[in-house]
């Protein structure tokens, strides 16, 4: 795959996330106005994440049909170009449910073992987050970058967790940030804040596990806008995901201390 | 002060909330243009922190000329009329610097020691929360409501903390929200925390010590959507702050203890 490949499949990433994203608005926007019960909600949600996973989908398929793709709903389809979408069609459900503006459309191109494009959109703000390795961090039309020359004083940290981890994980993070002097951020959407990292409004974020369609993409994001990340193979990730640390050069090894001792390292 | 005199009032707040809410979009989004350094961003947030009020407390003046104003930024103003506006022209201010869309304009109206009005304008997503005792609570035209028949591991319960307070409080505070079985969510705005409790969108929330202007008008907020708010006598809130525990009517109490636990009862 050459470089102009992956060219055509940045730029088809992100109009495929800005249709996809519409279509989510559309749902979360007819919801917020419905009175339902929470079974209700409930199937509507299931609906509104299998329609938009279905036409992110279909978009790649007729594209690029010899790509694989894996995602958080479905069966991963297989490939033989050696690229691979990993995607999460609304990533922040727990917002999406409960009426906050605070979910994401996110797809990850990985070539081999390595994320070569990321796109985060965020369709409640406008606002579409993409990188394409080596070319820079971008919102929109415009280029982005992480804070720079800032101690954890000075800002907030975004924190994350799921029931794929122990509870004791949080239940240390939160405090060793505090004790850092730090304070934490949790907007409930990982893939929003590590956005938010590469875009300057947050110092680093922190999670014990992610799956990889949550943060491929944004990893790359905060790499692209100057950030530090913690090495992860992506075929590594793809596979069974992992931890995530991310965040501006001066406060990363903080942040990397923080965790140790709050997750351990093994 | 007859129910008309508050009738007034109630209309007056959201008019200068809608006007200050506009004003602080505008520096919003210019600031969010800008790539200047730390100094130039605190010195431009500190004007359009200092214009916003200006607005509020100008408008206020010239409506409620004996009315009472107390708010985060000026010096206190008396007044004759027994009325006090007690007001926080950006709640959410580290939002607000880092370009985060979680920050709101507050207003709210005191009669002797009642909360009578309370106003909670979210320009970034053009959605003012308010309300008038006894008259429900409301986001633009609709009614709202507080999440009902669920328990702690079905939704987030919102939490803030402060420099005021000392650390281990917050640091205790979260572990006792996930032994409980729940998570718990910080958007650094505790005023939108609140109108989010009032709109179902969260649980509920608890902070240690939030001052009246944060918190005053989504207290009300959160009773006149159905939920449960601890009782605090407004005057004393305005004089000096205090523990905030408010949530839907079935996670109320269980709020309350682990609140006990993190806090003490002190």
């Amino acid at each position: 795959m050459n470089a102009g490949d992956i060219d055509r499949r940045y730029a088809e990433a992100r109009r495929i996330a800005q249709g996809a994203g519409g279509l989510a608005l559309e749902y979360f926007r007819r919801f917020d106005g419905l009175n339902v019960e929470v079974k209700s909600h409930q199937d509507f949600v299931s609906e509104a994440d299998r329609n938009v996973e279905a036409f992110v989908r279909e978009a790649l398929v007729a594209a690029f049909p010899d790509d694989a793709i894996v995602g958080e709903e479905d069966a991963p389809k297989a490939g033989t170009s050696g690229f691979t979408w990993v995607i999460d069609p609304i990533d922040g459900t727990t917002n999406f449910i409960h009426g906050i503006p605070g979910w994401t459309v996110v797809l990850a191109g990985v070539a081999g073992t390595r994320t070569e494009v990321g796109v985060i959109h965020d369709p409640n703000h406008d606002e579409m987050f993409h990188c394409r390795r080596g070319q820079g961090a971008f919102c929109n039309d415009r280029q982005i970058g992480v804070l720079k020359g800032r101690d954890i004083h000075t800002g907030s940290v975004g924190v994350g967790f799921s029931g794929r981890t122990r509870a004791s994980g949080i239940k240390r993070l939160v405090p060793e940030i505090i004790d850092a002097g730090g304070v934490f951020y949790r907007n409930a959407s990982g893939a929003l804040s590590l956005a938010y990292v590469a875009s300057g409004k947050l110092l680093g974020y922190v999670e014990e596990h992610m799956n990889a369609w949550d943060c491929l993409a944004g990893q790359l994001l905060v790499a692209e806008a100057g950030g530090v990340v913690e090495d992860q193979n992506a075929a590594t990730m793809v596979a069974q995901g992992g931890r995530v640390i991310v965040g501006a050069p001066e406060v990363f090894d903080g942040l990397l201390a923080i965790a140790e001792r709050a997750f351990g390292s093994g």
